[in-house]
Parts: structure tokens; sequence; C-alpha cells
């Protein structure tokens, strides 16, 4: 660590340095969070895009009185050495440790939990509204992504905030021209045109000298000063909806932007200030490969990650395969995916088939509503959302999906327990707020076979289908499985029956799991395949047998399916008990997939556990 | 009906007219509209605005073949008169009649159900590159309202777009400066500021003319000839995204419209058309008072809508006045509405509060995102949503409220059955998708009395709260109930106990009304109160000692709250068994709330008549 950084234990003492000190704070902090997240894992190349930012905006802004929110906060690991958590770094994303994004109370300075894109306009615009309100003079900033402006929360921020009045709110554009997976949408496409050409202040300077030459019609005139930047800036979007904007400027200047942040302080009111940065900065693989760099595990900074091979074995890869499959076969697909690209395992789908392949940008409810159009429009759309994100297209599950009741899927990704990305990222809800909405068919596969053989039911099928899995590897057979092999809806798949009282229904891979156990201790074992519609004859049997039917999901207890199962052994009456397993209703924290799994009992071991008692022989 | 109109039972017909002709079709239609709804009750303000609009287009696309979408649908009987539903029209919005907002296949030219604000854009986009995908050249129309274009899909869907090559769409800005309430938004107000100054065009035309002097910098010139619109016209935004503009223009000259239509048709690519129109045009008494003839019952066209006093027994108004005595006494109150302030009876706070209130336009996810900005700069909000489109702000109660777990409090009205307005606007879902997310309070109360306590109560709470009651009226008992009455959280209200072995557990209204038939039967019934948390003190009394407890409640009965009562039972091991009540697994169709509810058994005899079988004595 640097002695400059070394010193810095809060924005506080940041702010007694000497302007001259702060390039060399900014080259030892990049140092510092290259040295830490190498040894530790987490987010880097969006870090060490932020550094001078994070400096710039705590040296000129009065944090905390004056109010920062930080857009998702895969950018804020500087943030977070600055204001008091430079030791602490080390524990990010780890159980217990710091938190992966940004977490309300983690420091004084943190206000606003984030994890979700697009929220940081809306949520500073709360926080100036409410500083006015209470006679406060502090000001606000909001730092968010080129991404994230994509979402349409952002926009509708921006429109709200535009009908305020006398207002101070300072709206920081961090472009870096990649979101997770890279650009998509008119407004990135303008801002990119405008940044690789070198003739834009050249430009600017020209359009204001030809605006000074302009005749006297005063209004127009008036106008025309007010537009001049459009003419040579991406800034007009943001003027029409009554930001003043500046820029863009180099986010890498640490003192230019120091300057730049006090004059908007000076001048109050509603500012849009765009700058620009660059992914991976200071550490020359990260910049050359970004996306490689977007999460990292541990590393040698001096040889860089190694080419890690994406594991092959994962739901998502399956998902990837399916859909060249498929697409090699049926010229009416369209896959569309929210800027996941990767994550979902579509990178190589979208190479071979670009013309198949809609990357809509951060903008979930779009994506749904999109496809909703394509299918009436007579092509076959399948969309894939992580659980999480998908809570921002809800409204589409239900409005654009089920309602219209057209052939399209929906392909669940990162459902259940999703790790070290903690609370904001878990994809606890979904069975929960899926599985309450008609017309829709869910299924769960418990192994790649499955997924596979799910995923072209669902294609099959006439009616709007959902297939959720985990972020997890998955077991395969090895298999062909053929374009047509579907299984029947409704009908799940008996593991193991040994004709004894207990009973298992298990929804996802943790069935397999239990096959050896069940087996073992002859529990009768179902992967029941179907959230919705349930398998009313597998219930009924076991409701007419056993004493206990134990439901196993990977998802919120409260809500889950678990609970329609007790519901109907109830409205049956059947004598059999109805125990089920689940997530607690509480917010998953930070640790790995597998020892939150444990700790939850919702491992092998801790399932079995659960039915110990009912056991006559263990 | 005229003789013109009489002849139209196809957009075919209508094609078949001179132009000369359309203004007197424009006219019949007008009267036929105004003639037919003031018979039916239902939407007239926005249809009366859409007429010329309506017959332009059908006249110069090639509808069905073109497709066409018109945003929510409110504006759309002109539409359903020209598709062959001119005497269906009087059957709108009642049991098996014409659906009151877009449904798909109702006639060939309706591809997309409607009635959520904002999708027609994304819809478009969709059916536009599949139109391009399967090698058609149709044309794809989308009519959006200029409250709609404040929601964040539509601007994720124009922002995606603009990022499509060689594609053909067309969306028409239907600007009538006013959304169900009225606009909000800088978009609004732009729009409304270039609308409002009469010299626009002659400013246009100066500013041409400015440009062609323009000195030789040849890219600039390209630049300034771009952005010239932007320097009076309200359409740079809209040029920024990658739409060509057009307009403002007059939309009741339906002659005007078509020759524009015929351009831009002609032109192809993205184009913007940005039409003016006038709700309640050609019907004075609309025209005068747009937001009371929005939607009207059952009146005399000569004399017009008398003048409906509002029920003041709503839940709804009661939160009005609720919220009017809280923000007497408190200054950190906020109240905010996603443009629903009449329906949500805060028209009297806001003109007494103007300070306090936060209409952000048809944008529910700022709506939440905003609240917790508020809340976390040390404000209180409250944010008031229709259970429909709180689907719309999913996220925002999962990530912006229950995991800030700020002092927030978000009020669902419209929760359950809302009745003529169909399934696009029922509120069946959000006890299924409120229940599973933690860290919430949910109450459901079953008087005006219970509204008000469980408002101070969720007021009082320092978690996020959320009371959710139904589009009805309640009962009162008259008695003054002070700001600091609170309940106990997670207490229910038991209404009739004689130690019978029967019992029922109602959330919401219903249970007053089974207190009688309760009390004459002997069923111990409780008004449950706390959808979450449950009172487990009275469920365990029940569980030990009855026979059967039946569950009520007006949401989906797949992942209601019974079933986690049931599960409860299961998991506690009572021999009592648990019944539910609650909406079956489809979408509701239009009908009058009473005759639903009745239908689906979930009124007092409906209710009763399904415990018969257990009763000893009936």
């Amino acid at each position: 660590m640097g002695k400059l950084l070394d010193s810095i234990n809060s924005p506080e003492d940041l702010r007694k340095l000497s302007e001259s000190e702060l390039p060399q704070l900014c080259s030892e902090l990049r140092e510092y969070l290259i040295d830490t997240i190498s040894k530790t894992a987490g987010h880097l190349a969006s870090g060490l895009a932020t550094v001078e930012l994070a400096v710039a905006i705590h040296y000129v802004f009065n944090t905390p009185d004056d109010k920062l929110v930080w857009d998702v906060g895969h950018q804020a690991y500087p943030h977070k050495i600055l204001t008091g958590h430079r030791e602490e770094l080390k524990t990010i994303r780890k159980k217990n440790g710091l938190h992966a994004f940004i977490w309300r109370g983690e420091t004084p300075y943190d206000l606003i939990s984030t994890g979700h894109a697009s929220t940081s306009i809306g949520s500073a615009l709360g926080l100036a509204v409410a500083q006015k309100r209470l006679g406060l003079s502090n000001e606000t900033v909001a730092v968010i992504g080129d991404g994230a402006l994509s979402g349409g929360a952002a926009y509708e921020a921006l429109n709200n905030a535009g009908e305020m009045k006398d207002l101070n709110m300072l709206v920081i554009l961090n472009d870096n021209e990649m979101s997770i997976s890279h650009n998509v949408g008119a407004v990135a496409r303008r801002l990119t045109t405008i940044l690789t050409n070198p003739h834009y202040v050249k430009l600017m300077k020209g359009g204001q000298q030809v605006l000074k030459k302009l005749p006297a019609i005063h209004e127009l005139a008036l106008r025309a000063q007010e537009h001049v930047k459009g003419m040579v800036m991406p800034g007009t979007l943001f003027e029409e909806l009554g930001f003043n904007y500046s820029g863009p400027v180099d986010g890498h200047d640490v003192l230019g932007l120091i300057a730049i942040l006090r004059n908007l302080k000076a001048i109050g009111g509603l500012q849009f200030l765009h700058v620009f940065t660059k992914k991976g900065k200071g550490y020359p693989p990260a910049e050359a490969d970004p996306i490689g760099y977007h999460g990292v595990p541990v590393f040698d900074p001096d040889h860089g990650i190694e080419d890690i091979k994406t594991s092959q074995k994962t739901f998502s890869a399956q998902f990837g395969r399916w859909l060249c499959d498929r697409a090699e076969i049926d010229p009416r697909l369209a896959a569309i995916t929210p800027a996941m690209r990767v994550g979902s395992g579509m990178s190589n789908f979208a190479a071979r088939f670009p013309d198949k392949f809609y990357d809509v940008g951060i903008a979930e409810q779009h994506a749904m509503i999109f496809a909703s159009g394509l299918a009436a429009g007579g092509l076959h759309p399948v969309v894939n959302i992580y659980s999480t994100f998908l809570q921002r297209a809800y409204d589409g599950i239900i409005h654009d999906f089920a309602l219209q009741d057209l052939t399209a899927m929906l392909v669940v990704d990162r459902g259940g327990i999703v790790g070290p990305d903690g609370p904001s990222h878990q994809g606890c809800f979904d069975i929960a707020y899926m599985r309450t909405v008609p017309n829709l068919v869910i299924m769960a596969p418990s192994s790649l076979d499955e997924e596979y053989l799910m995923l072209n039911t669902g294609y099959a099928c006439a009616h709007p289908c959902v297939v959720r899995f985990p972020r997890a590897e998955g077991t395969e057979s090895g298999r062909k499985i053929g374009a047509d092999e579907t299984i029947k809806i409704g009908k799940a798949r008996v593991l193991s029956d040994r004709g004894g009282d207990l009973a298992i229904a298990a929804f996802g891979p943790v069935a397999l799991s239990l096959e050896k156990p069940c087996s073992e201790l002859g529990i009768t074992l179902a992967d029941m395949r179907f959230i919705k519609p349930l398998d009313y004859d597998f219930l009924d049997q076991v409701g007419k047998r056993c004493r206990v039917l134990l439901t196993v999901e990977e998802g919120a207890r409260e809500g889950g399916i678990g609970e329609e199962i007790a519901s109907y052994f109830e409205e049956k009456g059947y004598r059999c008990r109805v125990l089920c397993a689940g997530i607690p209703d509480r917010f998953i924290m930070e640790d790995t997939r597998a020892s939150i799994l444990k700790e939850l009992k919702l491992d092998a071991d801790g399932i079995i556990e659960r039915l110990k008692p009912w056991l006559r022989e263990y």
C-alpha cells in the first residue's frame, strides 16, 4: 500500500490532501485495488475505471452530508476503499464480509442499497427533494454507467427530475462504452459516435462561432443557443429532459474532474456531466479484456487471469447449446437477452446467429414486451433473464406473456441461490411470483438432459412456457437428445419408490442429489419437473399412501410451490403430512452457493436430516 | 347512425370511400361514439380525440396486413367501431361483451392485448422485426399517448429501435396534453411549451433559412441540419434516439393526417409523428372536462353527465382523508402517485398540500425508487399504486423497499376484483407476489375504520409496510380515530367465536360481510388484518380445536395466503382441515365486481355455502 493511501481512512482524510497529491493517491489506490482483488476475487474492471471519479467526488463534495449514490455498485470499490473500508476490501463478497454492491448503512456514505441497474437517478432525486424539504443545502450526486442508462427507470427519473423546480442534483454519466456485455441502443450509439470523433471539440468551438453570427431573430437565437451543443455533442437528449449537459470529459484526469465538479457545484440546478472512462484503466490486461476482468477469480497480477475455460456443464451453457441446435432447424427462432449475453450462455449463439439474436440492453421490461411483439408477428421468441432481474419485468410475465397466451418461452437463469453477489442478486422469489400467474407452464430441470428436454417441450407448446434453473453445473448423460423429444406436461419423474411411507417431491437439480440417499433409505422420490401444472397423479398416490411428504425447492418457502402442495393435501383431506423445505423468509447475504445451501439445509444432507424423525430405520 | 358509417363494417369498406367523404365519416363516427357510450357507459374523452387518427391510419395503411398497435386502449373505441364492432360497442366492458381495451384476436386487427401503458412501441418493434425476418413488407404503426410516453418501457423501446437497421416503423404520439390525471415530466413540459407557442412554424422556417447561410464547415452544417428542428421543435429527443421526427400536426384534420401518413409510409425507416389532439373533441362538455369524461356512466348527451359526487365511502377516499390528517401533523410526509391522483383519492390532498404531493407520471418503477430516496433522505414517503400497475414496480417492492428496510409505506389500491376494466386491470396477484418478500408488513383492512388504523400503524412502523384494499366502499363507525391509535402488528380480530369447530380466516372487507352468518351459524370468524405476519396464536387455537378452517381472500388462490396457512397447519400437524377460497387460476374477464365475486363464490353466500357440508346444523 502506498503511503498516501495509508493515511486515508475517510473522505475527511482525503480532503486534507493537497490537489497536487491526488494523482499519486489515485495511482496508489489503483495499485491497491489490483493487488487486493487479485488476492480475493471480485469485480475489478469497473472499479479501475472510477478511481479518479471516486477521488474527485469525495474531494469536492462534502460527503456524507452531501449525498452520493452509485448505480449498481460494481464500480464502487474505490468508494469503499476511500470511505473507511480499505482493509475490509479483502472480505468483499464473502460471508460476513463487505457487501458486493452498495449496502445502506455499511458506512454513513452509503444511503441506498443497490445491485440492480438504473435506480441511482431516482434515488438521488428522492434524496435531493428530501434535502430541500428539510431545509438543508446539501448537494446530491448520482453516478450512473452508460449501460444502466438504457434502463427505463433511469429515464423515468430524468423525466421526473426535469419537472422539479429549484433542485440541485448532479448526474454523472460514467461512460465506459460497455455494460457487462457491451452497450446497446440508440443512446449508446450516439455517445460512441461522438466520442470516436476527434474533431468534436473543434466542431463545438466552430458551432459557437456560427451562433454568434446568427441574425437577430431573438427567440430563435435563444433556442439555437440552447441547442448548439446538440449539433456537435451527445447531450441534447439530456438537455431536452431539463438538465444542463457538460462534457464529455476525461474521467481519468483527476484534477480536471475536480475543476469541473467545483464549477458544477457552484452553478447548481440540474446538472448532467458526461465522463469518459476506460474499464480496466491502468491494468493493461484488464484494459484489453474488460469483460474477462469484469469479475475476476484470484490471480497473479504479473501474469493476469488465466484463460479460464467457462464451464460447459452449467445450465446456462446447456441453454446456449440448445439455442444453437434449435436455430439450425427453425428459421423463426428469436433469442433475446437484456445485456446478459455472456452470463446467459448466449455468446456462441450470438456469434453464429447474429440475425436471430437480440440484445436489447439493460431493459428487462422491454425484453418481454418486444418478445410478445415478435411472437404476435409470427416469430418464436425465447427470452433469457436472470431471476433477480426478472423482478424488473414482472408485469411482462403477466401482461405481455401470460395474458396474450402467445407462443413464447421465458428462460429464467440464476433461479435460487446465487452466492457471492449477495441479497440483491439471489433468485429467491421467482417460483412464488410466477406460479400465481395463469396460463403459464413452469418447468425446473434437474439435469442438463432434463433441461434440453424441457426447452424442447416449452418450445413445442403453444402457450407461454418457463424453464427455470440455478446458477450451477448439472449432470448429463451424454446421450444426444433429438429436437422432437419432449416430455409430458405436468408429469413428474419418480426416481425412487419402494412403496415406503415417506416421500420427497423435489424441484430442480437437488432431486438428483437425493436419489442415492432416498434409494438407500427407502424414501419415495420424485423429480417433480413441473412447478405448474403439478403432477396431481403422483401427489394423490403419495397422499393416499404416505405418512409424510417433504417438498424441496430452491426458492422462497413463503409463497413457494410447497405451500400449494400442502394446500392441495388439505383440500383433499389426505392424512399424509406435508413439510416444506425452501429458502427462509429473510434476505440471504453473501457467501458461496454451496455454503448457503448447506446452511439452509437445502443440500441433500440437510434435507434427509429433516426426515430423520420420521424414518423407522435410519 | 349516419349513412356513411352504416356502410363501414371493416377498414376495407373504409378504404372504398373517397377522401372527400372522410370528414363526414368522422363526424358520424364521433356522433355514434357519443350516442352509444352515453347509453352504455365507458371511456369517452380519449376516443373522441382519436376519431380522425383511427380513420386516417386505417385509410392509409393496409390493415390488418399492416400492423397497428394502440397503447393502453382507452383511445381505441373508434378503432373498434371501424374494425367490425360498431354494433358490439354497446356491450363494451360488460360480461361477454367487447373487451375494455385492445384484446388480441378480438378482430384480426388486434394483435396484442393491452391495458397497461407504454407497451405499444416495444410491441410494434417486435412486430416490425418479425415482418422483416419473415420477408414481408408490411408497415407497423404504434399509437402512444403523451402520458404513456413517460413510462420507462416506452423509452427502452425507442432506444432499442434506434439501434435496429433498415426497419420500417411509425410511432405516432397522440398528444392530448393530458394523461388520466394530467401530464407530468420534462418531456410533457417541453411538448406543452412548444405547442402553446403560436410562432413555432414561423420559427422553424426562420431556422431553416439561417442554416442555409451557415459557413461551409461541412460536417458542422450536416450536424446542424440534423438538429435544426431541435431549435424550434420538441422532436430533438426522438431524433437523438434515431427517429425522424415530424410534427406537431393537427390530429383533427383527417385529410391533413392522410397526406402526412402517406408521405411517411413512402419514406419508410423509423418515423416519429407528433399529433396534437384534444380529449373530448367535438363534444363541448367533454372538451371542457376531459377528466370527468375520461370514463363515463350512462348519461343524457343533451345535458352531459351529472355532477356525480365521488363516493366518500370508498377505501380510496378514506386513504385521501387519512393523508390530509397526517399531513397536518407531520411535516415529513411525502405522498407519491404514478399519475393516479384522482383514482387514488388524492385530489383533495394534492390541492391542500401541493408541496407534499408528487405525481411522477406513469412511471411506477420510478415512484418506488424515488420514494426510497425520499425515505433515505429523511422524509416519510407514502406511495399509492393500483395492484395491477404495481406489477410494473415489483422490483421496487423488493429492491427499493424491502431490501432497504426503510421507513416507507406502500398503499395498494384496486387489490382484488376491479370489474369492467377486465383482465389486464384485475388486482389478483398482489397478495401472492408481495407476501413472498421478506421485511414487509402487509395489512388488509376490512372497514374504513380499520383502514385508518392500519395506515396509522404502518406509518408508525420503522419497516416497509403495505396496506392493501379493493376498489370498493367500506363501512365506518363514524368514530374519530386519533393519529396515535394503532393496532398490534400480527394480531387478528376475532369477530365471532362461540367455541365451535368451524372457523373462517378472512382477509379484507369480506370479513365483515361474514359476521352475521357466522354469528348465526356458530362459525368462528376472524378478520385476519395481517397478511404478513400472520396471527399464529389465533391459527394455533383454531388448529387445535376446529375440524375445518376456511381461508378467504380476494386474491389469486394459487400463491395466496390461504396456502401459507394450509402449509402452517401441515407443518404443525393439526388435524383441522384447511380449505382455501380465492380467485381461481385464470384471467378474470369484464363484468361488475359484485357479479364476479358472486360467480367466484367469494361473496358471503358463496363462502358459507362452501362450509355447508361441514355444518352440523344448517
